[in-house]
């Protein structure tokens, strides 16, 4: 059976030459120690981690799925094993402070370490993915004692943590949600209330659980400017149960090893983290690596897919195809990688996720720069990766669906079939969709808030940028390719005007969802124009060469699409009509 | 929980408006004593049959699944009874000729309650789904003996059948198959092999199973022109077991309920159907209505996802709307069904869904006037069907799992636990897709058999109708779309006469795809002018004034899709690199 290899030649070609970041690294204070062989090295081992302990156990997790009795969650076998051997090996520290214990490493490995366990196992990933966030959150805003008392332990693996935001009542509407916080006598809280779709809200791989809670003070104001967040251990430092009861987990489409829990909260003890009614702004600072990781999710599931259909394409014959390549000799059937609609197939796989591997690098990239920078610089880097946040979020995630999707056409029946394995990538990829804000959320986001609310200021300085870059090339294709992205740049940012001066408020939540996708496919031309432009300069090598091509088909084929979305647009000025029933 | 009603007043908007089918049978031998009110009455009662047997069967079948034990097949709890029902209700003669014991009815009426039975329950479905078809080419090809022992059990019920093709080494390309099928003393043949993915291919709902087996002679010619049918029961007219094994059954992502088997044959008693070498031909008279059917289950999820998405949209409230109808007072949070992304997928899934019910529904209605038709006529019929099926099977199902998808999406986290039911929708409807040839072979066989076969002859007169039937309108809406459907029917024209004359054999292999696309998008286009036409005399009716209101969304929004697929085919003329590895 096909398999799943860490594309680690893509990764390297990503961070050493289409980012350079080491380049980065070696001017900044914090990364000053970290080049290209350590990065090199260091993912190396990771993805030798991930194809060794985590892949193996991908299908019987999906099998065996996590077992609930009695209040307590069991994982599926070998789980718990694993993720003792990612403690031993340092890797829940990698990116965390060295003063915390952690690596002091760059984000960006942290991402391309990321989208290795992804593609590995999904819902493995589902409980280590979400400390960094709680570690971030904690750091900025958590008191001494909190982070004298926590902190190591997230960093070390000692224990997990989750978020906890969702109510019965409040999903993607947080402002509505009704667990209470009131202080105790001992100058903390307790917390009342019912919490539901809490990833890794009980189970069995640290025996301590930190879970960072959304509540209302007695005090607060209604709706999301009334919320505060408390960190609530599930055991308390002495040990002792802590008034948090996993009352059940969901059965779901896919990430059956990933327990999605509710939790029930009794009085609870909790301590505050950041100030009273803030606690949304607590959550921002984690927001932006925590979609980026989502989209690492899309961007696995796309690789692999593609990989696995790759490889059965090349092993599989069937029918004769009209056209093979050079020096094949003709036979009463040929491997499917012959036929034209399967070619089509892992063009568009390749072209798409390997754009995306660039996009999404880049995004968490910035993140690293940001975090090293100070005031204006800062603001700017900030105003980027709040562009490219919601697109690597959305466009990735819906990408590893739909390329999932394609992969599995490939297979055939085969592919409807649980042990081919791609089945259950397209039911585990189907999920990030959705968390971590819905891909409609994001695109509200991206056109309401970032792009409207700064009047397209940062979209300007991005598409600036994107076309600056692709200015340089001297070669007749990239030439070529600079004017399609500028072109399609006019475009956006006429429309942009446009829709500044318009006054219908609803306008823009109606074309949030193509200029979503819009956008995300300049930000692919961008990758592919560079990329294009890098690989000529080792054209003879098929790594190199295979890039070429790949950037073709890009701006012959699927620039297309950017062009439909730029009419869809257009379109969107048309009043919507509210949906009856009859 | 939001559940699933037939769609009756659509169906016989359908069938008594846009297809003036009472009309057209009252014309025909066959059909004359059919009206409207039968119809009617026919639709309601299986549609309540569908509902209150199938239905709530849906979810339990899919959490069973079936069981295999000792070489035999156990569907879920209750699918017998529910057959049993079926049986006495005299369902599975609705469509075979009274001379066989059937009702005699229009194979659009059948069409038109499996639309209802693959929205209830897709899994139960698949056992009763194909027994048509073997019916028909029995009925057709098979000798006088054969049609007397087995014929009347099908259309009684009491037999349930199979077609067997696919085995290992040959799923899309049956020429490879290998089952051999020796001649015996006794006149017979007795058949040697192994099958897979044969849906139905044992089960308890009935106790004996005809299948339909293809094999190859022991003088037969390689590939695709070696293979006879034979007719293989499972247990011979005597009741004693007749070599035919299940060993064993797939795991699948969906319609766990369905029994997809392994089937190996011993030396079983079979009876040839139809000439020697002649399998293919034979199997042909029923591959247009089988298709048909898949279609018709791509309709039946868009319809089924599509009301669920309504219902909840409609009930669960979370975060404030922009905007809201006249007369809705503001709120702390509005239903979702006010936010402008949720509008727009219930408009798409509206606008797609009715429009595939008329093109699907016309689909059958041909095969009925085809039946009914002789001569150049008859052929003309058939042509057209020969475009249609393709379209109807493809786009169908690919429009059924994405409206399954999207509809999913409306849920949030709710949609992606079993509990809500719509996951089930997405992961069933995404076999079909595959089966009954894949989406790119129906591609395929549309444009390079269909279309270039005939040299785009059925393909113009089939155009010519399109733009006949919308250049009736008079209103100003009803032009400018009549003057929409011209410019994309010309565009169509244009590139298939280019194709015509292009020397590159592959062009069309890369453009079949994106030819579909178009051609369901202008089919669709006819279905919507058309609807919107005959609504006009009604429009003051609700029903009548949503089908103006969707036509509108349609021609405005999605034909942009149409005109992307002709860029599409535009750039299918680039030549297309062969994929290597590294």
């Amino acid at each position: 059976m096909s398999t799943y290899r860490a594309p680690l030649q893509d990764i390297r070609f990503v961070i050493d030459h289409w980012l350079q970041a080491p380049a980065a690294w070696a001017e900044s204070e914090a990364f000053a120690g970290v080049d290209s062989a350590l990065a090199d090295q260091l993912l190396e081992e990771g993805a030798r981690f991930a194809e060794q302990q985590l892949l193996p156990l991908n299908m019987s997790g999906d099998r065996e799925g996590c077992r609930f009795h009695a209040g307590q969650v069991t994982t599926p076998s070998g789980f718990r094993k694993a993720y003792q051997r990612y403690v031993e090996g340092g890797w829940p520290g990698l990116t965390c402070t060295v003063e915390h214990g952690g690596q002091g490493l760059p984000l960006l490995l942290g991402a391309a370490l990321h989208e290795v366990i992804y593609a590995c196992n999904h819902g493995w990933a589902m409980y280590s993915g979400i400390a960094h966030g709680a570690y971030a959150c904690l750091r900025t805003f958590g008191s001494a004692e909190l982070r004298q008392a926590w902190l190591g332990k997230i960093v070390s693996g000692e224990c997990l943590a989750t978020m906890c935001l969702t109510e019965p009542q409040a999903g993607s509407d947080v402002g509505l949600l009704r667990t209470q916080a009131r202080p105790d006598e001992a100058g903390g809280y307790r917390l009342t209330g019912n919490k539901v779709f809490i990833s890794g809200g009980d189970h069995d791989l640290t025996d301590n659980i930190v879970h960072l809670v959304l509540a209302r003070l007695p005090d607060a104001p209604a709706g999301s400017r009334g919320l505060s967040l408390f960190l609530v251990p599930k055991l308390t430092e002495q040990g002792e149960p802590n008034g948090v009861h996993c009352t059940g987990i969901e059965h779901k489409m896919g990430i059956h090893a990933s327990a999605t829990c509710s939790l029930s909260f009794d009085q609870a003890q909790g301590w505050l983290i950041g100030e009273a009614h803030c606690g949304l702004a607590a959550l921002f600072v984690m927001m932006n690596s925590a979609r980026t990781y989502v989209g690492l999710q899309g961007l696995a599931h796309a690789e692999s897919a593609g990989q696995r259909a790759l490889a059965y394409a090349q092993a599989r014959v069937q029918m004769r195809a009209v056209a093979r390549p050079e020096g094949v000799l003709a036979a009463p059937a040929d491997p499917v990688i012959f036929h034209p609609s399967v070619r089509q197939v892992l063009w568009q796989s390749r072209a798409l996720t390997e754009g995306m591997r660039a996009i999404g690098y880049w995004s968490a990239h910035l993140l690293d720069l940001a975090e090293q920078s100070q005031g204006a610089a800062r603001h700017t880097l900030e105003a980027r990766i709040g562009l490219l946040t919601p697109v690597v979020k959305a466009f990735f995630t819906e990408q590893g669906f739909q390329l999932a999707s394609d992969a599995l056409q490939v297979f055939g029946g085969y592919g409807y079939v649980t042990e081919s394995g791609i089945e259950q990538t397209l039911r585990d990829s189907r999920v990030a969709m959705i968390y971590e804000g819905t891909n409609q959320i994001q695109a509200n986001d991206l056109l309401v808030r970032k792009v409207l609310g700064d009047r397209g200021e940062a979209l300007e300085a991005l598409l600036d940028h994107v076309l600056e870059d692709a200015g340089v090339a001297t070669d007749a294709e990239g030439r070529r390719w600079a004017q399609q992205l500028r072109v399609a740049s006019d475009g956006l940012r006429a429309w942009v005007h446009g829709l500044l001066q318009h006054e219908d408020r609803e306008y823009a939540y109606r074309a949030a969802g193509d200029f979503l996708q819009a956008l995300a496919m300049v930000l692919l031309g961008h990758a592919w124009a560079r990329a294009a432009r890098l690989a000529l300069m080792q054209a003879d090598q098929p790594f190199y060469r295979r890039k070429r091509q790949t950037a073709a088909y890009f701006f012959d084929h699927l620039w297309l699409r950017l062009e439909y979305r730029l009419q869809c647009l257009q379109k969107a000025e048309l009043p919507l009509a509210f949906v009856d029933d009859l």
